[in-house]
C-alpha cells in the first residue's frame, strides 16, 4: 500500500509570527487591504510505502511530527492520510 | 463576511527539493524507513474580511498567489476558501 500524507504546521496563536506580518504588509502594499491576518507555516507531503494499515500510518505520522517535523512547544500541526493505492 | 483561506505551496515535481531530501534522511535515520519521498513547501493561512462573495475572494487569492505568494515558475499551489461567518 502507498499513502500520501499532507501535513500543515503553523505557529501557535500565542506566538509572534513576523513572517506572516511581512506577507500581510506585502499584500497590503499591493492593494489587498481586506487581508486582515496572515500566518505562515510549513507544508509537507510524505509518500509512505509498506504493509501498514491506515490507522497505523496515522499513529506513525503523529510520532514523526512530535519527534522531528514540528516543534510541539511553539507549533500546531494537522495532517491527512490518504491511500494512494498500490499492492497491499 | 470573513473568509479563512488555506494555501499550500510546493515545488513543482521537476524541481530538486534538497530540503525534502534532508527531511527524508532525518526520518530514515530515526527508523522511518517506509517514507520513500518527502516534499517541503509553504503553508499560508489568510483571514480576509469585507463584502466580497466567495468566488470573488477565490479570484483574488489566485491573483495574490501569482503576484506575491508563490513563484509560478518553480512552484505549484492550491488553496481552499472557507467562509468563517461574520456580518455580511
Amino acid at each position: 500500500m502507498q499513502f500520501v500524507v499532507r501535513i500543515e504546521i503553523k505557529l501557535k496563536e500565542s506566538i509572534l509570527d513576523p513572517q506572516g506580518q511581512a506577507v500581510r504588509g506585502g499584500l497590503t502594499s499591493l492593494g489587498y487591504k481586506n487581508v486582515v491576518d496572515v500566518h505562515v507555516g510549513k507544508y509537507l507531503e510524505l509518500l509512505i510505502e509498506g504493509s501498514k494499515e491506515q490507522d497505523e500510518v496515522e499513529r506513525q505520522v503523529e510520532e514523526m511530527c512530535q519527534r522531528l517535523l514540528a516543534n510541539p512547544v511553539i507549533e500546531d500541526y494537522s495532517f491527512q492520510v490518504e491511500s494512494a493505492g498500490g499492492i497491499g
